[in-house]
């Protein structure tokens, strides 16, 4: 078994290698496991999917304690690094930030997703307050055993002011700040065509993250096109709970169990899922 | 909304119709919302699927608070009643079981599961220490305000000794037994060919439970074989995580994301499910 600091150098590796790092977003212990389970070199968490799995909605309603309690289920089934998703880190300030980034490194993640977008507000946060939280946690991951990734999120794309143009120009503006100020590596929120991929990764020269969306490029064009990184986002919990919607309308409206019953994983396998693996 | 004796009787009422009560077993706050916006007039928990979320194994693991906190969030998000399954009670006692459906109660639930497997000993619980389990839990659902479901599995069909027959005649006398000592449905766990339910239901004559498993007949030939609730048991779980295991497959072997894009939910039908329906 990897000891904390060494899963951490392991995730960083694995941004660096030719072939793209494609990371599994997990809400609780098996969906985490069986992510793992199916070879994955490492496993992300969603933070719609734990919050939403909790009854809080996306955004920072849940309170920080029972967010990490439900990231630490789920480091502690792990056997592969795990990267947490902090959404803004839970608080405005940089000093707020670092005790949501202490807890989940204490919870066992050794990489960590910030974003840029202040859900209270419904804006962006401002780009030097942004900085500031960056540079507290590029010194935080310098001075301690476990070098965790920093992955900076921005959503520019999605909520900055102009055209379709503009905010992928603002977007790359952030990048580049926040790539130039202790990020690992930069997710651009909503990148999701072939043109505008290779446009950021020019641009920024450092590894990229997107996430998996109706219309992205398939992963071996991601590859060529420079991207290190693939994030399921919230999409794994997307597809299950579409399953679930799917046996439910079949059972309620011919009674019958196909779609409950084909390709399912059966109790043994369930059970293992809840126990780290050997 | 209903208040918790409202929905009780309503519960209860569900056993009493021609139609087949198809009862969905979830495992957190979007896997109950879900089959609630589909229809389902009630939800069930599974406790397999509970605890398996949090990370613990199948059984009696889990502490009691844990495993009612997470039947309490999904009560709380919930306007459909929810039966709660109780594994054996938490404990060996009557005393012990009566404070786990106490304690599932006061969550929100308004009918409860409780089966005669001592998963510590592997065997089945003695039939008198069952039925002085069932005479307390009784008297505590005409006693207070919320007349709850009380369903009453058998694992006889599994646990009990000799051919399949003497199990089969074992789980029909413990049936009789438990439905004679205050409950109100008999789920007798493992009951699948359509001759053995035939058989089981003529000789309760009272509602019983059958869980989707593999063979198991359709809805229609349930019904008319007499069965008044169908279980899901374990089952969304199983298919939920069969398909994470497909998406997996796809991504990492051919790098494409349709099992994860084709009949997924988006963001905001997400994000709906975190909170209670309007």
């Amino acid at each position: 078994m990897k000891n904390q600091t060494q899963k951490a150098e392991e995730f960083r590796e694995l941004h660096r290698r030719k072939k793209l790092l494609i990371l599994p977003n997990a809400w609780d212990v098996p969906s985490a496991r069986i992510f793992e389970e199916e070879g994955f070199p490492a496993v992300a968490t969603s933070s719609a999917g734990i919050m939403v799995s909790l009854g809080y909605p996306d955004g920072e309603v849940i309170d920080r304690k029972s967010f990490v309690a439900a990231t630490q289920r789920i480091a502690s089934a792990l056997s592969v690094p795990l990267s947490a998703d902090i959404v803004s880190g839970f608080g405005a300030t940089p000093r707020d930030v670092m005790t949501t980034v202490k807890s989940v490194l204490k919870a066992g993640a050794v990489g960590i997703n910030i974003e840029d977008f202040d859900h209270a507000s419904g804006k962006l946060v401002p780009l030097k307050r942004q900085v500031e939280k960056l540079r507290a946690l590029g010194a935080l991951r310098d001075s301690q055993r476990v070098p965790f990734v920093i992955n900076a999120r921005t959503d520019a794309l999605r909520h900055a002011k102009g055209s379709e143009r503009a905010r992928l120009e603002e977007a790359i503006r952030r990048g580049i700040v926040y790539r130039d100020t202790q990020a690992d590596c930069i997710y651009p929120m909503g990148l999701t065509d072939a043109a505008s991929i290779e446009t950021f990764v020019h641009a920024l020269h450092c590894p990229v993250n997107v996430m998996v969306r109706p219309g992205l490029p398939s992963v071996s064009e991601l590859e060529r096109l420079g991207v290190k990184r693939l994030s399921l986002g919230p999409s794994a919990s997307y597809a299950a709970l579409g399953l679930l919607r799917r046996a439910s309308r079949e059972l309620l409206e011919r009674g019958t169990y196909a779609t409950l019953l084909d390709g399912a994983i059966n109790f043994d396998e369930l059970n293992r899922l809840a126990v780290p693996k050997r």
